[in-house]
């Protein structure tokens, strides 16, 4: 019988008949505000699950080594458990969001070399910045660990910088989650999605991204659904689906 | 005529007569939780001039450059005018204050290696939380920058934890601020002091410093004072009294 190992504020995961694999469900649940905003949006779920395994497919294909096995369903996919790092490893583009009121810098600034923060995946202490001599500190992370996940951080941004230019969006910033394999190889690991990128329209400028709930721009799945049509005009449908 | 060039939240900054000297009043105030805490507090100026004398002789003497030049009164000192690079400059080699809220660690857990932070100096900001990508992206401050500031930090922080023992203190953490002369050196600047440290007391582990304030654990200046007469005791006076 399939365990629930976890269930977070996007997804559930469930053990496998096989011990190093997970199933994960994408559920129709949004949150903001580490989970102070939460609400229950209808096809959220099949779309993220569909737009990550467009993007973890192709990631793969480039030669990144990520936790993605297959999708098995609609909301379902099975990827390989890891021992996550509990780092959040965010790269900014643009100046938005968090970054833009921290230091009072208009949303729409480009960086010349991207930004890079960390933040200490804990909902109790909520998530907070953390800094690699904090991560070190607190045996989050060596400095091995780090860098490693840093330069994946660095190739997935320039590929998909790539890809979302040819879909006419622009990636302004996006979190990773990385996971140690059983032998203790780094991976790319949780999902990419709209729920943890933000996506400018290059021709209006447009949020298409969970911005639209944050900040009650609009029905987001239509946004969601719109991302994944031009992804999928250019990648071609999932060599799952 | 002196003009006053910056009233900050502890000490004022005026002009001299030669353009690359700043006279430095030491005042009796006392703030905390960037400001929005205040109180004067008598003797507190001269105690912290007094103090700050003798660390940046020490310093000096084993060949850490700084902006000081001599202490001119009790609460007054001359210094090289410098360009602050606004940012404080942050050693932890205890667990305390901010690191402990914000990680949920107990007061007291020694660091293996000093743990390194840095924050962005703006009351308007309210001094936040930066990192070396973040201080980069905003022309803060450059690599070679920090690297210098970095290493400088780990100097004096070998030579006051040393001397902070030999009269009993432990130091748990420390502020620094520092700036670029007209040659574009950087050197160490600002003051050293129980105001932008910590210093726990070896022996029955009391609060000798601006905690005692922040907290409310009872009075300041006899604090400052017992810290200044031990470092008096070890050092000599200083050459300026
Ligand atoms: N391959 C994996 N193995 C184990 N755990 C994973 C893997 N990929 C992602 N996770 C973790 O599973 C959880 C996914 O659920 P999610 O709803 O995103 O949680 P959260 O609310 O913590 O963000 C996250 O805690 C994530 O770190
Ligand atoms: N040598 C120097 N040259 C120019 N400015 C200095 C020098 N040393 C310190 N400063 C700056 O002078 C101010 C000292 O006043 P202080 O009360 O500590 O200000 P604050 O409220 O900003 O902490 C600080 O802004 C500090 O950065
Ligand atoms: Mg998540
Ligand atoms: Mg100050």
């Amino acid at each position: 019988m399939d365990k629930l190992v976890y269930s977070g504020k996007a997804k559930q995961m469930w053990t496998t008949d096989d011990d190093d694999i997970l199933r994960v469900i994408y559920m129709d649940q949004a949150t903001a505000l580490n989970g102070k905003k939460k609400d229950q949006i209808a096809g959220k779920g099949k779309l993220n699950n569909q737009i990550s395994t467009l993007i973890f497919e192709y990631l793969t294909k480039k030669g990144i080594k990520t936790h993605f096995i297959r999708k098995i369903s609609d909301t379902e996919e099975l990827v390989r458990k890891v021992n996550i790092v509990p780092l959040e490893m965010v790269t900014r583009n643009i100046a938005a969001g968090h970054f833009s009121t921290r230091f009072g810098i208009k949303e729409g600034l480009a960086f010349e070399t991207s930004v890079e923060e960390m933040y200490f995946k804990s909902d109790e202490l909520d998530d907070p910045f953390i800094n690699e001599s904090q991560a070190k500190a607190l045996n989050v992370a060596t400095h091995n660990d780090l860098s490693t996940m840093w330069a994946i951080s660095r190739e997935v941004n320039k590929l998909l910088t790539e890809l979302f230019k040819t879909v006419g969006l622009q990636l302004v910033d996006f979190k990773l989650e990385f996971g140690k394999t059983k032998d203790g190889e780094i991976i790319l690991a949780d999902e990419f999605s709209p729920d943890n990128c933000r996506l400018w329209d290059l021709k209006n400028k447009q949020h298409m991204d969970k911005d639209v709930y944050r900040r009650n721009l609009g029905d987001l799945t239509s946004v969601y659904k719109e991302v994944l049509e031009r992804l999928q005009k250019q990648l071609g449908g999932s060599v799952n689906d």
